[in-house]
């Protein structure tokens, strides 16, 4: 009997979250299946590592058949924890999410569900992000579920290019039919922010981060693009953050020596 | 009289930290400085940002001549709260620590000195993280002064390429002199991680991460290979993390539609 992959779950949101749950559904029938993710929210925790703290790990019940530890730390202590201490080795698969929120365009710097899907890259792990434009607690996956199938199956047959991983996003349930799945790039984009200043019951200052994604690309390649016009987004991103083309301008300049 | 560049210095080793009062030193020749920096030590906490919590923002007394703010965010939530609430606007540059301790490699992920320096990029102001290969609190930072010189002097004159910003790393001082500066791409490399676990007095178990990074690159053109060989590195940093190499494979994928 062919020995079955072993697939590691984590995700940004909390081990209890609905996401993570779906995602986790869907992997049971591609493998043996652990899930290692964080003992409460941890969205926007980038690739934050948990180095001045200790970390608590706890063995949890979450689903009939799945072995499961909630992680006092980060998405990517959570990745570390499961290669360097529960696992002892690679798992052949990591996937992260469903993240309860989009991950398009830079949002792959500040989330966590992507950050751990790029420590995945790192440790040589083939490794997927899966987001839903659906901030909701109880939004529905169910659309969500045939293009988790695809893309992992399509990874445990193909793999991935070395140092890469996938950011997958998916439009909302309200935008099905989905016209289906495009390749993109990351798009050009900012978030303009502001700050909700308040006051606490002392008189004292307090700041709450608000903001507005600005989508700058006019392209029609970009995961932007793809998600606003019915399409879920597959990126292909890489840890690489080398401006490769900005080294021969460099070496122009006069430099200290 | 010409009007003086606005300067936005921060770190993530907090406001209280040698390298940044260097760092913050050095800008005073350059123009008008402004200080917003963590309330207390933010290592690695990559691109994480406040969203869970509100910030507090104290007023703080710390150099003649230098506005300073400390914060009780990320790095990157002070950028953001330096240029959407105390400047408003985009300051002529930002610069990041000098940071107590290397960013080579694929640190450049997990630091927040890196990651401040990569939201400034974002924003669209030149930046630059500057990080000294020594964690020691009473690093001695002579050496990396003229680098600090050398690099914002240019870097003020020239510019940088449209989304990218600058890390630079300088070997520990006890490595003087300098051969010069390199401008070098990132080291393939990656943490090869263990956890310590303790005890608490209860009786639980609690862990700390440690590691060791393993440099996988055999190349003479990357940051770890710079700063092994007596030279201080510069490698241009951007955020599109997509791999832009691997989306043609990805297109002969058969996906759900």
């Amino acid at each position: 009997m062919k020995e079955q992959p072993l697939i590691l779950v984590t995700n940004d949101d909390g081990i209890t979250a609905p996401g993570i749950r779906t995602l986790t559904q869907e992997m049971k029938a591609f493998g043996r299946v652990i899930v290692v993710a964080p003992d409460k929210p941890q969205s926007a925790m980038g690739h934050a590592i948990t180095i001045h703290d200790y970390l608590r790990l706890n063995k949890v019940e979450m689903m009939d058949g799945v072995e499961a530890y909630s992680c006092s730390g980060t998405p990517v202590d959570c990745v570390k924890l499961a290669v360097y201490h529960i696992i002892k080795g690679r798992p052949a698969l990591l996937v992260s999410g469903v993240n309860h929120g989009s991950n398009i365009s830079i949002n792959v710097l500040y989330s966590g569900t992507m950050s751990a899907a790029v420590e995945g890259a790192m440790e040589g792990i083939p490794s997927i992000g899966f987001s839903l434009m659906d901030h909701d607690v109880h939004a529905d996956f169910a659309h969500v579920q045939p293009i988790i199938r695809s893309v992992v199956s399509n990874v445990l047959e193909k793999g991935l290019a070395k140092g890469t991983c996938l950011n997958v996003n998916v439009p909302r349930a309200s935008e099905v039919p989905l016209k289906g799945l495009r390749v993109c790039r990351q798009a050009w984009g900012f978030w303009e922010d502001d700050f909700e200043a308040r006051k606490d019951p002392m008189g004292k200052d307090y700041f709450w981060l608000r903001g507005r994604f600005k989508d700058l690309d006019h392209g029609e390649d970009t995961d932007v693009w793809a998600v606003n016009n019915g399409y879920a987004s597959v990126v292909p991103v890489q840890f690489d953050m080398t401006a490769h083309h900005a080294i021969a301008e460099l070496n122009t300049w006069d430099h200290a020596r």
